[in-house]
């Protein structure tokens, strides 16, 4: 098995509704998205939004609701950046869980809940140097 | 906020054994990785494992156990490829929730889940053709 994640699937309780927050943060889905799903196009890889109950059939898992052990995170930057970032997201209605603030590993980072519960940190580290494209590049 | 996922975290009972199952699977951790984290590159974004109470403490959320509507793909370049991986990961130990067949969306696609209760589908999908970095494209 290569070393790749190609597709994150978020479950959401409503697309339209889920798609219409990512799309307020300035996201755009990619016009190959059918009714029920929306694609967007992150570097390499894909993160798609759909219906938790048809994402649970698929997976072949019960779900129980609640938060199943998966956080995203969003890298920026700089400090000023995510400060900018959590202004917008707040903005968009989602619940903040952790205002901007130093964190232990010596970055700075706040979180935000999206509407369905997925947990999104928002983080500048200076350990991990994003390039143009907003590309993460660890040591070997 | 850019259009961007720079890091999924993967919550596990125990990191080392939940990174040995990866590394069975062809996987190479980063040098850079903490003894309580394991990063692992993934084209421009990094998947990581972490222990699953850390990981809900840091991203503000109640951990009830169970799923929590995130699934992963990991998207091949062709059925034989889908196969391949799926005898490797049930090598490795790993529970098969749908063996290998045509999907509903017009691919061929399997699914395991991983020993922490995290779903990954292993796909074959003609219309995402992979680059020779295995990266995927949609259309705009």
């Amino acid at each position: 098995m290569e070393q790749r994640l190609s597709l994150v699937t978020l479950g959401v309780a409503d697309v339209a509704k889920a798609r219409a927050f990512y799309e307020k943060l300035g996201w755009k889905a990619s016009s190959g998205s059918p009714d029920d799903v929306a694609f967007f196009q992150s570097g390499g890889m894909v993160v798609a939004l759909w219906g938790r109950a048809e994402l649970a059939a698929d997976s072949a898992v019960t779900d129980e609701g609640g938060w199943g052990g998966v956080a995203l995170a969003h890298n920026v930057r700089s400090r000023d950046e995510v400060d900018a970032v959590i202004e917008q997201v707040r903005g968009a209605g989602a619940r903040i869980g952790r205002e901007p603030a130093e964190t232990f590993w010596g970055g700075y980072s706040a979180l935000f809940i999206d509407p369905d519960g997925h947990p999104w940190e928002v983080a500048h580290n200076p350990d991990w140097p994003l390039d143009a494209e907003g590309n993460v590049q660890l040591p070997g």
